[in-house]
């Protein structure tokens, strides 16, 4: 054998002729991060991202998470641990779920590498192609990308301003058999809008009717900076409901710990396909967050989340009444990260973006959110993570570019 | 609506009932990982997992690390990152690579969640239901339960002491139509083995002509005690190979750190892959690696396993040559963390283990590294997690069962 004719360099392969599934050929990238690229070039003011605010990490406790972690646990904080995620911080979660208002147990508990995996896992756990799940119109862009992986299909249900219009569910499952219901019924991405109590009972009765699982997807629930608490879908729903939580919005996200709540009795399953994804959760992180959270620091911090994302909520919209033009309209959160703006129908969000990062600012426009590819005349802002100045100017520059668009 | 009636405790919920995908249901969990729970029982040596030894955790660094990068990197370290992985460890990891022999830019290289996550993504990018991938007989157990979940079959090629018998491939390349070759090239596990370089560059021609990948999952390459340095696959084969890495066993497993190294013209595909995942690594434990890797303490610290490894692997081999039975044959590994027994053909190494239990030390039988279930006569047994102290005594009580049970 001629070894020269073998090196690396003179190996013929052809790696885009490999047989990858089709499926995955036809994935698309996700949209937000091709903006977000852009967002990063100096001078860009981003409102494009679901980033938490930089200055809300708590980056001084963390490090000493960080050091009083190995001191205690040592080489049991660097070691494989438990693909259900360490027992420490699942009790630890636990006790919080049940504060929140939902009763619940260690054994209820899977650790997650952030609720993106959380989507993921349910997507693996019941979704062949072609089969469908019921979304709320529009729906979070991430759920449906990990969702478009299996090939799944969606039953679209329209939102009003008390969330998901649950009296068109029944028809829907009758016609479609989904195979679980997804929504992000609080502070809903990317909408802002919360699913009323009413509602959300309504919407456990029928999921318990026909035997199908509602996800609820819940990375912002404890963030509300105005008007009364409403019950979770899991506080009224219990084993009816899988809901999915994480640190990443109330600690950070490049810790990647999140957690999935579901009954004990199919919870068994959900562990091995998590063990077949990636063995198990970070153990370090998981260690500095149950750190964090047993210090009682988190208990402390999410009021301080809570008043620097109220007020830069409440200037966003102030800056909105000062600069945009009329004939758009918007919501007005309650909670989260979002808010979301309709432009007349004529208009496209999409088009507009070139010219708003001529300006300098950047946005999500909404159709990736809409399952079907319509909502082409909406647009999604960020308020978490621009500072006050940013937002001021931000807005002022989307305003002239809006002014400068409309029909 | 009657709210005593649809209180939580009051839904009548089935989550038994749920429509999971068959092939969800169907799943089996890691019997490792079952053994590893009766291996933490008290007095119990575990030779079962693949653990790194405890006291090979440089842990005074690694909290430094984290102190470091929190001061230097700020909010960066804390907050989303891209899905490819943070910059600064991808161009450090192909340097890496590239000292090691295989020429890596920056583009090659996709951080993943250890790399379990690895084999997960080549599953997910190759396999639909039915098709057929070739492995090692035997062959890692994780990579078998990634690619269980796809429903992938498996045309399994013998071993000898060079690795992989390559002849055999061009035939089952023609027969079943593979999507993809998996091998564990170097200090195999289960069985320790290492590929010959002559093999390498043979299969690597196979895997050209035919234009199907080779993924070569490479966890131990560094940590050689023995012998001489064999040529990686990656090493030879260049973009006909897709290689995993991982810092599990130079630096700390729970840190989840892996890599691919793969052809920059097909990663942005891998990239997508990995985004509807869990949309990123971990980027706290990214930076704590980064900053361990450029100060240089890696590299002065691979050093100090391969001698800690290398001295328990003689002493379980000087041990087993005392206490075990005529009739066993075993490998001889040149490094990595594991070897493998071969018992008489009327043996069970299965139900020889609640024997084995009973005497208080645990190891893995052979025949769920068999994709066909077969090799009970054969077990695996670990050398690096375990101190000399226990190595001994485990050995001692290991040979006791083992005379006991000879036919």
């Amino acid at each position: 054998m001629n070894d020269d004719m073998l090196t690396a360099s003179a190996v013929k392969a052809d790696p885009e002729k490999w047989p990858f599934t089709p499926h995955v050929i036809s994935l698309e990238t996700s949209i937000i991060r091709e903006i977000l690229k852009i967002s990063s070039k100096p001078g860009v003011i981003s409102l494009a991202g679901g980033y938490p605010s930089p200055e809300m990490f708590p980056l001084e406790d963390l490090k000493q998470s960080a050091i009083d972690v190995i001191d205690e646990f040592q080489s049991a904080s660097a070691q494989y641990s438990f693909s259900m995620g360490i027992p420490v911080l699942r009790e630890a979660i636990a006790e919080r779920e049940t504060k929140l208002g939902a009763p619940t147990k260690t054994e209820n508990i899977l650790i997650t590498s952030g609720s993106q995996q959380g989507i993921e896992l349910c997507a693996r756990a019941f979704i062949d192609p072609g089969e469908y799940i019921i979304t709320e119109y529009p729906t979070y862009v991430g759920a449906l990308q990990a969702f478009d992986f299996y090939q799944a299909q969606y039953a679209m249900v329209d939102m009003d301003q008390d969330g998901m219009l649950v009296d068109q569910v029944e028809d829907a499952i009758k016609k479609y058999k989904p195979k679980l219901i997804y929504t992000v019924s609080t502070f809903q991405n990317p909408t802002g809008i919360t699913m009323s109590e009413e509602r959300k009972r309504a919407l456990v009765e029928i999921a318990v009717k026909y035997g199908i699982p509602i996800v609820d997807d819940n990375p912002y629930g404890e963030l509300r900076f105005a008007g009364e608490h409403v019950a979770t879908m899991k506080d009224v729903g219990g084993d009816a409901v899988i809901s999915l939580g994480t640190f990443s919005k109330i600690i950070a996200p490049g810790l990647r710990v999140g957690w999935m709540n579901c009954s004990d009795k199919i919870i068994a399953l959900f562990e091995k396909v998590k063990q077949c994804a990636d063995l198990h959760a970070n153990t370090f992180t998981q260690y500095m967050i149950y750190n964090y959270v047993r210090s009682g620091k988190l208990a402390a911090h999410i009021p301080e989340i809570i008043e620097n994302y109220g007020a830069k909520r409440n200037l966003m919209l102030k800056e909105m009444d000062k600069h945009f033009p009329a004939g758009l309209s918007w919501t007005k959160p309650e909670g989260g990260l979002f808010l979301w703006i309709e432009l007349p129908k004529s208009m496209s969000a999409s088009e507009l973006l070139p010219k708003a990062i001529e300006e300098k600012v950047t946005y999500v426009y909404g159709h990736p959110f809409f399952p079907d590819g319509k909502g082409d005349n909406t647009m999604r802002l960020n308020f978490s993570n621009a500072s006050h100045e940013q937002i001021s100017l931000a807005i002022e520059r989307l305003g002239k570019v809006l002014k400068e668009n409309m029909p």
